[in-house]
Parts: C-alpha cells; structure tokens; sequence
C-alpha cells in the first residue's frame, strides 16, 4: 500500500505530463499558473485512496483522478469571477492577474481537459465514469447556483444551506470516493458506502471551512479573518446566530449585516462578539463534530481490515485539523 | 434516406427530452431559453446526414449529435459575454437578460449536460467519440482566444485569421461530420476526407458570414448591418481592404476605425464606401467560392453514390445561399 506522499506524487507527476504549454499563450498561461500552485490535492488523494482501500491498482485510476482535481480547479476559477475574489491560495485569482473573459474561457478549457484526462481510463468502464463524474459536475453547478440565490435572500434555513455545500462542495469529494471504488471493481454497495461516508465528510468539511473563516490562524488558512462576516455571506455560523438571537441581536445583527458606513474591521469585530454571546462557536462545532462522526461510522461499516483502511483515515483527520 | 426536414425533426425530439425544468430554477431557466430557441441545427444535422451518408444508422448518432448542439450553444453563451453582444436569433443574450454570473453558470452547466448526452452513445465508441469531441472543444476555445487576442493587434494577416476561424467555426461542422461517419463505422480514409470537407466549408461558411455582416438583408440575416464595423472587428473585408489600399486609403480607414466621435451610421458608411472603391467584396467572393469549391472536391471525391450525396450537398448549399 502507498502512503499519501507517494500518491501526490504520482497525481504532480500525472498533472505535470498534461501539456499545456501551447499556443494561444492567452489561453494556456491561466491554466498552467491554476494548475502549477500546490493545492493540497484533497479530491484526486480520494480517487487514489479509494482504489487502493478496494485493492484496485491506484495508476488505473491516475487519469479520473487527474480529471477531478482539474474540474476542481476549473470551478474555483469560474467561482473567483463570481465571488470576485482577488487571492486563492494566496496567488492573485486568474481574472484579477488577467481579466474576466481570460478566466471565463481558460476555466471552459480546463473543463474540456478534465474530459480529456478522463477519456483515458479504460474503455471498459469510461461510460459508467463518465456518468458520475458529468452528474457531480451539474450537481456542484447547482450548488453554486443556490450560493449565488442565497446571496439575494434575507433568510437561509440550516437545511437549505446544508443541501447548497452538499452540492457545491461534498458531492465531488464523494465522487472522487466513488470513482476510485468503481476503478478498484468494489461492489455496488461499497461505492455506495463510499460515496455517503464523502458526502458527511465533505458536509462536516465545509461547515469547518466557515468556522475557520471567522475562528482560524489567517497565517495557516490562507484567507482573511472575517472575510465571510465582511461580505454578509449566510454561513452556518450566521444561521446559528440567527436561530439563537433574541430580538434585540437579531435587530443589531441585521444592522451590521446592511450598515455600510461601518468600517469592515469593527463590522467583523463586532459580529464576533455577538457570535461569542450567542454561543455560535460551540454549536458549529457540534454540529461539524455530528457529521464527521456519521462520516467515520459509514467508514467503519466498510468490511476491510483496519490496516487497509488507516491511510484513508489519516487523510480525512488531517482535513479536519487543519488549523488548530 | 431520411430528409433535412425528418433528421431535424429528430434533433428537436432529443433536445427536448433533456431535462431541464429542474433547481434552481436561476440555472436552469437560461439553459432552456437558450436551447428552445430555433437555430438551425445545421451541425447535429451534419452528424446525422454524414451517418446517413456512410449507411449507418442515424438514431445512433442522436447522443452525439444533440451533445453537439448543446456543446454549439453553451460556446455561443460564453461568447457573447466575451463580445459583450446584446442579442443572439434575435433574443437578448442571456448575459443581457439575467447577468455575467449567470451566463457564466448556465454555460458551464451546459458543457456538462453537453457530455451527459454524448455518453448516451454505444460504450463501444465512446472512447473514440470522446477523444474527437474534447479535442474540438479545445480548438473552440483556442479560436475564440485567438479572436480576443486579434482585437490587441494593430494587423492580422489573411492566413492568422483564416487559422482563427479554422478553429473557432470549422472545426466543429468538421468535428460533426467526422463523428457522423465514426458512429456509421466509415473507414479512416473516409473520416478525414469528411472532416476536411468540414473544415473547408466551414472556412467558407464563416467568411461568408463576415460578408453578410457588412452586405446581408438585416431582416433576413438577424443581425444589425455593418455590426463589426461598428466595433472594429478585423474580419476578411478589413484584411483585404488593408492589403488592397494605396498610403492615402489606408490612413482615411486607420482615422474611421480609431475616431470615437463619428456616428456609428457614418462610420458604417464610410468604411463601406472603401471596400467598395477597393473591389473588397469582390475579392471575398472570390475567396469564398474557393474555399467552397475545396470542399465540394473533397466531397466528390469520397466514393459513394451521387443520390446518398445528395442530401448533404443540399445542407452544404443552402449554408452558403443565406441571404442572396
């Protein structure tokens, strides 16, 4: 069995060989300078790691992998326009170093590359990849979509947000689980397994990604502090705050969340405060702790042996202490 | 045989067999507009006429054929962001009637439904059709970077633009008759002969368009008169004008497509007024017959009978009879 390195290394490898390299520059250099930065390559690992648990051959299963990560990458490049965020990774987004219509189309031919890694699994089973992987591509479409809806709403129910980031972020990593058991011939009710124990992770992974908007190290995460506070994003840490408000917060909440005259640094401190009151914190991290542990408990009703499983484990720990 | 009209009729049954009344409703409603209105089809119908050709059967071209369709339009939604164009058929584009956001998502959407249909093709060919697919799609997106880039440039020669072209328009027509014959199981030889026939009307095709833009019957043709004038595009009329001009003319041009102050109308019709004095439309003409007649040659010299040719040849003939 490899370990994670091991198989990072074959997915920089396999990323390495796309060529992309070739003329119009224009269109080329964005996709290259997305692909070149090292992400921590969370979903491809998942292809790989789930061939591996289901004793397929990981190098079987390098080319959905590669897919994966580039969709993934052409998403955040479409997303950035949207959100128009200015930094990823702490790089400057492609349509701030470039422009709009530079990312617009560098993310469509990331999108047609991805297809294009795909194409080389083998025939064999290239119709039932193609299944899940062009449906999880609609789905997270779909979740960006109710992102963007959300945005224009005065009010977002927990259940509402949590079916948005199970679209937008937890299908994919459950695809990944789900490809790479389909590539390994598990059976069907092991892809099945797979898939869900994807879907909590993924679930619990996100809603911990707005906690560490608010709560983590800006050194460690990589982002601004506060950042989803300075935008009026509806997190769950909002919602939260929303459901255990008496009046007179959810009066003064609503205040910070439309005043635009407040500067962003005493807006995010004082809707941290009130986040404080409200106990906001703790309940997340219920809520984060209830979702990773029906995560582990679909994993352990997985019938392969503890040491097989353990480097799988490791991953999904380690992507849930990522800052503190 | 089966004729344009039945083969197109097919297309409309698949297209609107995709479901697309799903949520949210924000991504799915531009989909539909943008699919329910009437083009002409013309490149599912050349999947379909180039299985008919080949005496495969045209049913089993449908998923590629409506992936096509699907993939055309999704191009032609990222586009007209790009081109900032305000109407499409007539409609407003739906950049222009929802936003960029949208446009952008509802495209992307569309390139994944685009994939979903051509998976519904036999497993056995998928791999191939994949491969050919993807490669096209890539070639789209490298001619519409390159048109982009064209704008920079103070000069474009003939053979830069007939390259952008190739690959912005051609390859896909070509793309649609080479799967049409892969889908028929024609022999390589076969495959490459249709796909150049393709590439050279597609060209023609194309240049054609850029005629009509300045020369068509606006009610016919569904565009404003004399649009890329109006934003300086460097079509095949403005690359001869250049090379056919004396020093005089070509500054009296240089003044037209640099001066913001000029009425629009007056512009129109002053550029117009050169091309005419220097013979450009002419000498477009001239060059669209050849690259037509390429095609036809290419195509006569395919080895089948005249009848089962003739279908395509109708197809081909009223693509390059639009308007006059």
């Amino acid at each position: 069995m490899l370990n994670i390195e091991e198989l990072r290394n074959k997915i920089t490898l396999s990323l390495n060989k796309v060529t992309l390299d070739g003329d119009p520059k224009g269109l080329y250099e964005p996709v290259s300078y997305t692909l070149e930065q090292k992400g921590k390559r969370i979903r491809p690992l998942m292809v790989l790691l789930s061939t591996q648990l289901f004793e397929g051959d990981p190098d079987e299963a390098i080319p959905a992998a590669t897919a994966i990560e580039i969709f993934h990458n052409f998403t955040l490049l479409h997303d950035d326009i949207i959100d128009k965020a200015p930094l990823r990774r702490g790089y400057q987004t492609v349509y701030k170093k470039w422009n709009t219509n530079i990312a617009i189309l560098s993310g469509d031919t990331m999108f047609a590359i991805a297809y294009g890694e795909l194409a080389k699994s083998k025939p064999a089973m290239l119709p039932q990849l193609m299944k899940v992987f062009t449906h999880t591509a609609i789905q997270v479409c779909e979740g960006q979509q109710y992102d963007i809806d959300f945005e224009e709403l005065e009010y977002v129910t927990l259940s509402d947000y949590i079916k948005m980031i199970r679209l937008k972020t937890a299908v994919l990593l459950a695809a990944s689980l789900k490809i790479g058991a389909i590539v390994a011939y598990a059976s069907d009710e092991d892809a099945e397994k797979i898939y869900n124990f994807g879907i909590n992770l993924g679930i619990a992974f996100q809603l911990q990604d707005d906690l560490l908007d608010s709560y983590g190290d800006q050194a460690v995460f990589g982002k601004k502090t506060g950042g989803d506070i300075a935008v009026n994003k509806k997190t769950v840490l909002y919602i939260k705050a929303i459901e255990k408000a008496d009046a007179l917060t959810l009066l003064r909440l609503n205040e910070l969340y439309t005043n635009k005259q407040l500067p962003v640094k005493e807006k995010i401190k004082q809707v941290l405060q009130i986040f404080e009151k409200l106990g906001v914190k703790a309940t997340t991290e219920e809520l984060i702790a209830s979702y990773f542990n029906t995560a582990l408990s679909i994993f352990e009703s997985i019938n392969i042996s503890e040491e097989r499983k353990k480097v799988m484990l490791d991953l999904a720990n380690s992507m849930m202490h990522r800052d503190h």
